[in-house]
């Protein structure tokens, strides 16, 4: 089996720990995970647990001079990503001492739904820009300006931000502040992944030289918000909140909110809703039309290893669902 | 053999004039064409020689409103456009006229050398783009955001653009002001193409599923300044004028434009040149890490119909060459 050596940036948030899980448990080869931590987060429990795990942790700051970076990086094959949103600047710097450490591989932070690359939402790029110094789709266009081997990965819309509100209020420890409405009759397909396999997808993609400097679109199955209402019901044996919101709604919604810094987050709920939910952006026949390749095709055999949705909310009700963002966003 | 129904705004260009004589000439499909004229140029010369090589000629202005567009382009399978490059807004127009309209494939005006999306020239994407109201990835862009059938086809420098200068003069009356010196040592290869080709690659490209929503890149052979100017030599007999700029003083005269804007054509010659003549983007390598297809790999049986550019230059010595700008950016 191949040894792949790994680092990542953001191995202990919320799609670095499912990536880390995914490494470490795959069969696709045998990754050698290096972690890159801000220097003042070296204390915290989960970078002693990234150690425990086998991962190597070392201090990196991104913002360094860059032979400091290109030191740590050289000799590594792969550099993912999962960085907090709001530092995509340093995003750039990482890639260039990719490219100057002769990494073959950069995956920057996309892990999200599919969406046009202009003009749809503020996280990849839109108009008026001002909310976020950088943008996805600008640290994807440095990247094709440097030449920089890479790959794209979306994952959809995860399961544990789908999770509809019951009225008995039983499983609103799971919920998140940035659940959606339902936008229009909610009859839209949109792709659905559970957070906890994405790793599982990536660890398949990196391997892979047909995904190399291509984007690819990695979900478990397409499901309308109507269908994910009805498997609650189902499941609970309650009807669950349904609350709706217009097309015209969301998009006055967020006009509104374009001129109140003071929405930030609820402005990228609405853009998400929007594209996912209304123009139906986030399915492989849009993906395939911005010229992603699909996870599930790819990998037939790792169909069967993904959590279905019906498992997730089974969780849910037991109460072991997860809240994956944590008191300060959720 | 299959017709298919083209309309081409810009018909009467350089790009558009090559593009409708590929079209007319093709064997691989049968191609009804509709040139949209805008109305001050319906009475020029050269509207009366499309509509004597067959072409149907309407007047269309591309700013009236979209229900205007939509009937002229109803029943249409590919509109083309190949446009003057400060027009490009009205493309944005012509693209959501053709979504409403039902049309198949969109060819926006892309027709240069292959170039990274974003930073590299301002005709495709830079900032300070104050000099152009629109650029083509922003075209591009709005296409994906509408969800609309395209292909991008790029097809390099023409010969027509390529010509160095004699110390005789015997050749000036071919040679254009936008004309570019050597690049550092003049050993990056870039791929060149006979303006007269391009309809050629056109008429095989937009009869060809596999393009569709892709980019193509249509070129005829690599080529370095340094042979360019060595075949010059060779079939002259004299010693072609050879001026050197290094990486540097490119990259400097750049800076020196975009603090001037009276400048805005050289900047346009030197990013190209500086893309193109030192990065080494205009290459088949380049393209398809950007994910092109390759035009003389799709095909093959087209290569021995392209003129060589030792032929161009024997024309160009015997006084046969043309100067494409005309005189106003010649």
């Amino acid at each position: 089996m191949e040894t792949i050596k790994v680092a990542i940036v953001g191995a202990t948030g919320a799609t670095g720990t499912s990536i880390v899980n995914g490494l470490l448990a795959s069969d696709s080869a045998r990754y050698e995970i290096t972690a890159l931590i801000r220097p003042p987060s070296m204390q915290k429990p989960a970078v002693a647990e990234l150690e425990k795990k086998g991962v190597r942790v070392v201090s990196a700051d991104l913002t360094a001079p860059q032979e400091e970076l290109v030191k740590l990086l050289t000799g590594i094959d792969v550099v993912i990503s999962a960085i907090y949103i709001a530092e995509l600047k340093s995003e750039m710097l990482l890639a260039d001492a990719a490219k100057a450490a002769g990494v073959k591989r950069f995956i920057p932070c996309f892990f999200a739904t599919v969406i046009p690359p202009k003009g749809v939402t503020a996280l990849r790029d839109m108009k008026p820009a001002d909310r976020l110094e950088q943008q996805k789709e600008d640290v994807l266009n440095h990247i094709k300006k440097i030449h920089l081997g890479y790959t794209v990965i979306d994952v959809g819309w995860w399961y544990q931000i789908s999770v509809p509100r019951l009225p008995s209020g039983r499983i609103d420890y799971a919920l998140t502040t940035t659940n959606s409405p339902i936008a229009g009759e909610g009859k839209v397909p949109s792709g659905l992944t559970d957070l906890r396999d994405v790793g599982k997808f990536v660890a398949k993609i990196i391997a892979d030289p047909r995904t190399l400097n291509r984007m690819v679109f990695a979900y478990t199955k397409l499901w309308t918000q109507t269908e994910v209402r009805d498997l609650m019901d189902r499941l609970s044996g309650e009807k669950c909140t349904r609350e709706y919101m217009s097309p015209k709604e969301i998009e006055d919604s967020i006009a509104e909110c374009l001129s109140d810094p003071s929405k930030s987050i609820l402005i990228h709920t609405l853009q998400y809703l929007n594209s996912w939910g209304v123009r139906g952006d986030n399915t492989p026949e849009t993906a395939k039309y911005l010229g992603y390749l699909i996870a599930n095709e790819l990998y037939p055999e790792l169909v069967s290893q993904l959590c279905p949705l019906e498992e997730y909310f089974e969780e849910v009700l037991d109460g072991k669902g997860v809240q994956p963002y944590g008191k300060l966003l959720g």
